[in-house]
Order: C-alpha cells, then structure tokens, then sequence
C-alpha cells in the first residue's frame, strides 16, 4: 500500500467539486453581467402564490432584429446561470463554457444565448446566484420563508424562464438545452410549449423521477433534517446545517461520479501519510478527505433548505406534469437531441433511452449520442465538449 | 398516476428488510440451536486486545470421525450465525435457507455446516447475535467500550473463527462460503490459511475494498455521526441514535437493490393515497415510505457503534492484510466458485471479474457464476438457488 494522498488525489480535489479541468477548447471567453429579472407575484405548480420572485440571468452574443436566434440554457442541481463566460479577467469560465461562445459549438458570433438562476437555486452564497426560495425573506413576514415556501416543481422553473423570455421579447427559442436537472426542464419546455422550442437538447437526464432517482433524492436530503442545527429549516437567525448539508452535498458529488473514476483517482491510499486508517477509527482513505473537502467548501456557498426543495422538485418531475410521463413526451414536437453517459449512476442509460423511444413513438425525431469520459453522470458536464460537432450539426439543421 | 401504494409496495417491504420471499425450494428445514464460543483474550490485526470475546454459532448437520466434512459460512454486514434452519417451527428460515439444508446443494446429509457471528455484529439485538463489540462491556470498566473499542479488519474476523474451528478439532474446512461482507471473509480464509481450506466460494464480493466501496461505506454511516442521539458513540445510558442508523441502514436496502427493482415495484406511486406529494414537503412516494419504514424496524435490532465498526471493517479489507490485494489474491490455492450479479452495485462487477483474474494468475482454478434475480447485489441472497447446481457439482469435485 502506498500510504500518502496522491498529487492525483489532490487534482481531483478540483475535479470534484466541479470545476472542470481540461484547457478550454477555445482560446476566448466573453466578460459577462448578471442581470436580474423580477416576477410581482407567480403562482406555482400547486397553485400557490410567491410574490417579488427574483431570479438571475445573464446572456451571451447579440440577440437579432427578428429576435429568433434565442437559445435557452437550464442549469443543473448545484449549477447555475453562468453557464458561459466569465465575471472577470481571471476568474473560472461558467460551466458549459467548452461548447458555449464565440466560434463554439452553440456559436455566439451567431445565437443569444441566455441562462438563468431557477427558484430555489441551491447557491444562495454565490455572487453570481440571485433566486428566490426559502432562504427569501417572506414579503408578507419581513423574514425569511424557511419551510414555508411553497412547494416548486421543475415546471415552475420553466414558468419563471417563459416569464423572463417574454419579457425579452422571444416568441420562439432556436433550441432550449441544459444537462442533468437542465434537462429535466428541456423535456418540460418541449412538451408544454411545443410552438415555442424549436429544438431541444437534455443531456445526461431522463423523461421523468423514477423510483430509483426519488429514493436517492431522499437519500440525498436525509443528512440535513439529522442535522440539529437545521432545526426544521428554521435556521437563518443561527448557525446553519453545515454538516448535514455538506455531507448531503458529498453523496451528491460521489454518485455524480462513477466507480472507475473513483478507483483510478484514490486506489485505497490514505489521507494523510502517517495515520493508517487501522489505527484509528477517525484516520480516513484519501478519497474519505477528498470527498469531505469537498463537500464542506460547497456547503459554505448552499442553502439546506434550498437544497431540499430542489430535491423535491426533481423527485416530483415527469414531462408534461399532467397524465403522465408518456403523454407529456408525446407531446415533444421538436427534434430532440439526447446526449448521455452509459456510466450515468443518476439518470441510468435504460431509462434515457426509454425516453427517447416514447419521444419517437409521438412522432418527434430524437438523435442519441453518448459521451464517454469515464466519470459517469459528470461527463455530460466535463467532457460535453466530445458532442460538439453533434451539437454544432444540430444547431444549424432547419 | 396511480395515487396509491400498491400491494407490491407492500411486499417489497418484506423484501427490503432482506427476508427472502420465496418459497422454499426444499420441504424441510432443521431446527437449530445457538451456540456461544469463548475466547479469553484475542489480540486484533493492529496489536490490540480484547478480553472476554464471546461469539454466537450453529451448526447444521453432523461432524464425521475424520472431522474433514466441515464447511464454514460466513455472513454478510448486516446477516448473522442464523444461516441456516429455524429456531422454532414457524419462525423465518436463515438466510441462505436455499441451499443449505438435507438434500441441498450444501447437503447437511453430508456435511457439518458452522457459521458464526462476527466481532462488532449488527444485530445486538436480535435474540440469535452473540457477539462482542462497542455495546459489550469492557471487562476493564465494567462498562460498555463504545468508541474505545479497538478497529477491527475481516481478518480479525477469520481470526475468530478459526479459534473456533481449532476448538472444535477442525483441520481442513471442505469449503468456507459467505456472501458480500462474507465472500471477503473467504477471501481471507483462502489466503491466509492454503493449508485449511479446500474449496472457496466467495458470493457477491470482490477481492479488495476499492475506493468506490471505501467512499460509499463513508456515505453509510455518516447519517450516525449526524444524529446528536450518536453523541461520539456515549449513549448506551440514554435514547441511542435511532434516526441516524435507520437512515444508514435505508442506504444499505437501497444500494444492495437494482434501479430495475425500484422502479418496477414503486414507480411513481405515492405512500398514501390522499397525499399528493406535490402538496406537502412531508408527503412522500411509496418507495420513499418503504424505505423508511425498513431503515426504521432493522435499526431497533441494531446497534449504531457496531455499524460504524462494521464499515471500517469493510473499508479496511483487502486480501491477505500484508502487501496488498494482488499478493494476498496469488496466495489462494483453493479452488474457487465465484458466484456475482452483473447488477451489483456494491461491489462492482468489473471488480469481481479483476478478482478472478488475479486469483487466476496465481495458479488457482475459478469459475465464475452469474446470478440474475434484477436484485442487483441482493441477487446473492435472494436468488442463490439459482446457482444451486454448480454449488454442488463444486463441492462434489476432488
């Protein structure tokens, strides 16, 4: 055994906690604002009403005269609305930023493409987060909603965005695209609003929660109600469910991940050098430390509250939110191009292709193209890059 | 949607809480008997003693004169000694009923079949564990260790068991058998001691703990750690962390199944028909309510300390204890049965099949056998009858 923590191990410190870590494909990155959007009162899914909804967006290239060279990109679990660009000169490009800008895939010398912060957006200690969720203050009360704010839906999230696109001015978006949670709202804006998207892309995500997706999401949330200082979400005059939320947030990122990516990055090397995990039971393996680290540094920038509701919202999601999922991705009109993991331990290859079969079955042409980096779930973020000229291909089709 | 539980939400309950629910495929079960073994003092793997270990087995079957028709099972994280037959006429066979027993694949017409509870083993509180761990007391204080406890390995285990073996006269085991927490046992069996055992069927498990497996046995217990009841492992005089163990023990249920279960079984059903879990964030879906309710009854019978001590244990585990896993897999001279589940999200199957390939490239024969019951890691469990031929004929080979 080599008892020592890697220089790999460390890198994957990085890799972890989502920052991807291959040079960009493309030597510019565009400087970008967030903007922020405001809704005086939205009434959800569950037909309760959120009044002052803010949310943030920011946008990428020039939007045209005849306003239809709009492209939506959604955002994923922990992700948010800096899909692209970057804040400031040195600061890390958004996260989608290897197929997103000038001369890239999704070109913006040619598309104005805009990304937003959903309701609930878990990254309430971000700069470039605004959101509106239980970490809001409650107009009627002056303090902040807690477990009080309404139940939300993936569909609420696509509401908000209509809200916000027609505003702007959109009628038609030349495509809606976005990976994992992302995805979940590709399918919702495709069936809900089959005459405003002309071309949908959900990478790395599934039709609807099945079962084995609702149990991890509850799996996932467990860690913050155990946690005392959560308090039944009443928290936000005290210390905050920073353990419970961080280790909600290490399963996150460990199932994220696939065993191979696992395997090759830590073997069983231990944390630290001299304290053999024999000796004592708080001694750790490499990737324990690696995973706890980070897990911690995104529990500082999160809400748990927040984190709650977004799992709800994923466990409660089919396409169409009405009969069920088969009728909701029927109602799919636009070509579809699906782009997956086989390693994906969230959304499993079985129920992605599922998903493209009932999108078929209701007439919509669905292209399926998988990526392989070896990290499972993630590859539809790290190595998106591996589609582009499928993306490029299908951004330009008529 | 079906806004229902359905009924086999309900027997997938029984299901979950690991009792297999099949038929029996033999008409007679023997009833069997505790047995307590006794050790004055036994000294860990890391240098550690241990006063007083007592350890519960039984037997099925009986030994013959040459004492060389022995074969030992060794049970998985959360089995036990109950292997085999019943304690009364109508109470639940053991766990791997299916082929243990007169006439069965493992022929207690033919041989003496031991198995014994581990060290630090789950169910303190199940009237059929006797076994010696943080809620024992210690001899030294008359109180229970808790967190004094020394760390103990798979090896340490094996130690056990073959004080045992040496107090009942046993030279050579005609097998050592186990599934998952129990395959590494026979790992270490069959590398440890050549010279013992004669045939080695490990099921379910690989050679190595892997620093997938590490990382998950971390996410198990940390719902312990979490709950203030845990109070760092101090509460056999107050209300012991129930709600974290149920929740540890929720993950064990769900990752030892297969998404293909979940989602056949569950679907999108809600755990009660009136409550739309869109509607409140406390209203959940069926399989979200089964596996509560599974976390919650085995965590009563469970002792949380012994769980923590059972993950390090795993966590710990590679063949041989010394250079690392490839030198101790070589070490094997046993034949070897190798029976797995492509399904297996515990241990991985591309670990299974490096396993046989390792003990292969150290001169040892293994034949590897798939089970499929769309159980995923449980398939070892529940559908070990479908390998029942092959157990045989590898018992019955010279």
């Amino acid at each position: 055994m080599v008892p020592t923590i890697s220089a790999s191990a460390l890198r994957a410190l990085c890799a972890a906690a989502l920052v991807a870590s291959a040079a960009p494909a493309y030597a510019y990155d565009e400087l970008v604002e967030k903007q922020i959007f405001e809704l005086e009162e939205f009434t959800t899914v569950g037909g309760e009403t959120i009044r002052d909804v803010r949310i943030g967006w920011e946008a990428y290239g020039e939007l045209n005269e005849a306003r239809d060279n709009a492209i939506l990109v959604t955002h994923f679990f922990s992700g948010n609305s800096n899909a692209a660009g970057r804040y400031e000169e040195d600061a890390a490009p958004g996260w989608w930023h290897e197929i997103i800008g000038p001369g890239k895939p999704v070109d913006t010398d040619r598309f104005y493409v805009i990304a937003s912060d959903t309701l609930v957006n878990l990254g309430t200690g971000l700069p470039q987060v605004v959101t509106t969720g239980p970490a809001t203050a409650n107009p009627e009360t002056g303090e902040p909603w807690g477990m009080d704010f309404p139940v939300v839906t993936i569909r609420d999230f696509v509401e908000v965005q209509r809200h916000l696109i027609d505003d702007i001015g959109i009628e038609r978006l030349h495509a809606v695209m976005g990976p994992s949670m992302g995805a979940l709202q590709v399918f919702e804006w495709a069936s809900a609003y089959p005459d405003r998207v002309e071309r949908a892309m959900p990478v790395i995500g599934s039709g609807w929660a099945d079962a084995n997706l609702i149990a991890w999401l509850n799996v996932w949330s467990a860690p913050i109600r155990l946690d005392p200082n959560w308090n039944e979400g009443d928290y936000y005059d005290a210390d905050p469910p920073l353990q419970g939320l961080a280790e909600a947030l290490k399963i996150v990122t460990l199932q994220s991940n696939h065993w191979k990516w696992a395997n090759r990055t830590f073997g069983r090397d231990w944390a630290e050098e001299d304290a053999d995990p024999l000796d004592d039971m708080d001694n750790r393996f490499a990737i324990e430390a690696v995973l706890d680290a980070a897990g911690a540094a995104r529990a500082v920038t999160s809400d748990a509250n927040h984190f709650l509701y977004l799992a709800k919202a994923n466990q409660l999601f089919f396409a169409g939110h009405e009969e069920d999922h088969y009728q909701g991705l029927m109602a799919i009109e636009a070509p579809v191009l699906m782009i997956y993991s086989e390693d994906d331990l969230v959304f499993n290859k079985e129920a992605v292709r599922d998903t493209a079969a009932i999108i078929r079955s209701g007439g919509a042409e669905v292209e399926l193209v998988e990526v392989t980096g070896g990290r499972g779930h993630l590859d539809g973020l790290l190595v998106i890059g591996h589609a582009g000229e499928q993306i490029r291909a299908f951004l330009d089709n008529d």
